[in-house]
């Protein structure tokens, strides 16, 4: 068996065994139009695979489902209509059962092809298919826990399972000296293309803490006031802080005077020693005006990566997501993978403890839109 | 077995029936705020008994668990918070074997309390949950087509249960007489509390129409450009037609040049000698209007309705749902049961094919907001 | 000077006596889509004569402008396109003095029309337009105060002039035996096609406030918690109360813990006894609730009007605007003025101290949204 | 007279001549909260006067009317409450009359104090003033111009005065070479805290065109489907075409099969070879798509500037805006002055036909959400 048929191989089990806890209910759901239901991400990455590979590479291959085409079609408007991204917690037809044959029959199709006519070009689309499900595995962690939380019952997703209780490694601060610097992809391996382009930026003399934010320093920054003081906040921030009613990171909640958080072992003390996480790019943002210091650009935190113990969770930059000298948008539906949200949104550098084993990358480029806070995002200063 | 016990137990049953077709994915999602889940339905019509009766009724009643109080109240203000209406879709856990569980658990201490301990009070409560579920089992089959009706493969119910096939059994006019008529519930049997006070009305000569309005007649309407007319349309009406693209009863889609409409047989062609069904009171009103007649009053309906054949469609007339002379709201939680609705809602009357045997009585005052179209509404003709 | 002309004249010159304490500033915004701007009114009021008469009755009429039969149109579709309806604060040109130069050339107009081709039919419309003059009259004034009071600095429209500081000149109850009662008008004075239609209702015995209700009245009901007691709204209206946060009348304010409210002579402490006004439906109802009485039908208002003293508030009642029996629309543009707004609205009957002298009689069917309170609204009791 | 105290009289002066072809009407509306009425921008640009200066430098000064400070502040938090944004449009009191008085006061205060008291701190806020001014005299023209478009008879401001009838002057291709740049404001006259802070920057090889995009090369992007081909789009921007139908650049209407636009001359004819205008970022970066090229950074605009003729138009860069390396919000009211809106904005580069003489500057950045297009805004493409 070939590496990458057991890269394939392992990657499409990691979907299977992140839904071993859940219940059929629990495919179904999404209380908002960010998130996805675990039903839609399983399908979804299969989807991928047969409409990139398999009705391209096989000849005369017959479809597990005409439909699906349809019902599972996330944005790509090359490849003609698609079910409404809104909706796609009112299908409950096919049925897990369904959806997971759905995935044994590609499964067993993509095993066939990579046995029979390996090319580089196929095994270059088998590998991007394999980084999208990755994409989709975090998401699909992520987004379970939000529609959890929705539920004042607290769910138990997995004991002993539990992403956002880490403690820092590292502490102090890393120098780097102003020059002019190399960033972006360099190699063979997989990349996106957003990453693609390497090219010179002129980096000024800076520092970058070693260590992220804490719960404890967050509590010490909302006990001094800050969700309360304009001053902190950039103006949108402010706006989303009071149409919104903010009072703390996502999931947090006063049980008795005390902050506990959900989290996917249910409602939890909030530890002060453990990493902070859940908060949007504007509480960042103010929590580093509150402490006189700001946030790391994307070239920056890149440059500094190889001195700094990173993975823990995705850090929010202060750079927009935009393209790179050089970015081309590839031809057909691959091209629309990343270009055309390069606007509206900032950077994410690292990685989070829900991103799957060998999907990081120091150049990887993560994007959201300021204000969301259900990924396993975090806080790493510079000065 | 006492006749009330039996009474119960059908009605339970049947919940359990209709339920027989769906697939655990089915009891889950609610695509919008005005229809709920199968699960929620199930689960609500349960805490009704639970709530009104087994806490007052049985000494030291052990709730089956404390959290359904809270998860399962519908508007009750009355007995503490309730989860969010718009959220019940997002509730996975219990499980759906749990709730049936939960049924099981409530209809044995319900039993248990008829046997031992029987009194007026008692049974009149039991009366009052046999209708509540009852209504919740109009609602469940109706949400239910209302949540397939989203999905583009449009899924079957059951073969050869279709709740829109049938025609006309009658045809005609009848003329009522000019006078002073008596109106609202009169007996000892069941009624609710909005149908009460019997009281004087006068109406004038009128004649009511013995048939429906079949799909036949409204595709006339359609094509004689009805839904683009102003002048036959109320204000508000013609504004909901523009806002909402309105061209079509709901659940009708044109294809290749044809009507049908999505059943819970599934996507079939539209009979034009079936009786029309799925419309507002705007399109009711429009209709009428076109015909240069109009829709009756629910006096004038209640009045005709010994000679009519009713009980295929919800009947819009074009009353208002107010309250009648010395209504009074009850004491307690049961008071807020009709009370509280009255404004904005307009008053249908009869009953449908999916209303369940028994429960219907033709002082019943049923009762929407002008816009909506997911019930078997339909039109009767007076002048 | 015929009789006729000599009430348009001084309807006319009512409608420029009402703006004279405006300054040019204060004829333009339109901070709310159900209020208009006095520029608008007045224009519109015009343009109802010069599009239903002089370009009907004048032979070779030559429109004053053009563009002002698309500018000032409100809601009559059946006579082409309209200006936005909430855009009519936009507008700045055509200036104030071309409006009133738009006026003097429509009324020197109408003044040869009547004296040299004066028919029955002709009259009929000017009777109509007169009327609707009034109507714009009356909202031109309550609109107006709604503009100022988004002013922080509280304008004065006028010394002396005080729309609300009324008291009630009766008290006790007045009984009404049941029977058969003829409602609707009679006789072949001006009237709307809503009040057409003489027809019987059947009454039941009931009794009605000789007085409406005080400041001191509702500041009781709402220090004994009005506003936060579920059990006394309607669904609709507990929404209204929170969503809007609603706590008082409109135009209340507490100014160092006294009620004061906006007033056209500016802010000024509230009067206890003065008869309240500013008040929803929603309000009405739930302070009846509170009572433990009821507001009356508008039927039950008509009976008694003969032996009340009304005039001083719109009063809310009970029952919904619908149309009486036979009710006809008229051919054409007029058709449009009353009929189709006969849905989601309640009647108020009587007429406020912002009403018109003349224009008040008993049969008038007015009618608002329940949500509305800037119109000088008021409660009587019934039970 | 000195010359600051002259540059301050004619800044005053050039508002007030930018008023004269003004009816007191025009004054008034704010239709859209993105732009303010004239009489709000004559007012706020005052209080600036007022209270950035006056109140701290003239020993027991007197404000014109203590109500100003609340009516006329923008944005700054730090000086207390404010009127809210979306209702400028609403406050018709005080009239323009009180308002010119306002400006004459405080423009004789400002006078008295450079005459008796001058120092250079306060000099440095008498020319922020003097800035502040110049912006929003550019957004009084641009606002106006909005406000009159809603107007369907298309009023004119003044004949020959046209912002947006301007041709290229030159043609071709710039190339600069790659290497570090330094960027940002030199040297001591005015300048905005957000263009400080002098850095160096990489740049690789670039092209820019010597000329901008002329309504003719877009029209060629129009009829080659350009609105209508979401590969061209940003996703957000597809999403902004698609809700709000947008066809054409703003203000642009087809009259009898040929594309006219408004301008504050009344209703044109769109010339071909004039610079286009009135594009939003959105529409920017799908035509430079379309061309298969891209918008310049600003960082490359303003090293290629010194070798451009600009100054006709807003220039789109694709720059985030965001803050410069070592930005320091300033302490106080001043503080807020732009470093707050570091978020979700694009920078424009250059000046317009619209931007007061002396207020361009070639390091000065200008931002907007990239959806908005009533600024004088326009195309360079970059290779």
């Amino acid at each position: 068996m070939s590496e990458l048929f057991q890269l394939f191989k392992n990657t499409r089990s990691h979907s299977f065994a992140l839904c071993k806890p859940l219940e059929i209910e629990d495919y179904i759901p999404q209380p908002v139009d960010f998130a996805s239901p675990p039903k839609w991400h399983l399908s979804h990455s299969t989807w991928f695979f047969e409409e990139m590979i398999l009705k391209n590479f096989v000849p005369d291959y017959q479809v597990f489902n005409p439909h699906f085409a349809f019902l599972f079609n996330s944005y790509y408007q090359t490849l003609g209509e698609r079910a409404i991204r809104t909706e796609r917690g009112t299908i409950t037809r096919p049925t897990i059962a369904e959806v997971y044959e759905y995935r044994n029959y590609v499964d067993e199709h993509i095993e066939n092809l990579l046995k029979t006519n390996s090319t580089p070009e196929l095994e270059e689309l088998i590998i991007l298919g394999i980084n999208h499900e990755q994409q989709h595995q975090e998401l699909l962690i992520t987004d379970l826990k939000h529609t959890f939380s929705y539920n004042p019952i607290f769910p138990v997703y997995k004991e002993g399972f539990n992403l956002t209780a880490q403690e820092n490694a590292d502490e102090g601060w890393l120098e780097i000296k102003e020059g002019v610097y190399e960033i972006g992809y360099e190699g063979t391996d997989f990349h996106f293309d957003n990453e693609k382009g390497r090219h010179k930026v002129f980096l000024h003399d800076f520092q970058i803490s070693k260590s992220l934010v804490t719960n404890g320093e967050y509590i010490e920054f909302m006990e001094a006031g800050g969700y309360d003081n304009f001053k902190l906040w950039l103006d949108e921030g402010w706006s989303w802080v009071n149409d919104n009613q903010i009072k703390s990171p996502l999931y947090w909640k006063k049980v008795d005077g005390t902050w506990h958080s959900y989290t996917l072992e249910g409602l939890k003390p909030v530890q002060p020693k453990h990493i902070l996480t859940h908060i949007s790019f504007y509480e960042a943002q103010a929590f580093a005006n509150w402490k006189g210091m700001r946030l790391p650009s994307e070239f920056e935190w890149e440059i500094a990566s190889d001195q700094l113990d990173w993975g823990k969770r995705w850090e929010w930059t202060y750079s927009a997501y935009l393209p790179y000298p050089n970015f081309h948008i590839a031809e057909g539906a691959v091209g629309e993978y990343n270009g055309k949200f390069m606007i509206g949104q900032m950077v994410l550098r690292g990685s989070s403890t829900a991103t799957p084993k060998g999907h990081e990358r120091k150049t990887y480029r993560n994007f959201f839109q300021p204000k969301y806070r259900w990924q396993i995002t975090g806080i790493r200063l510079a000065k």
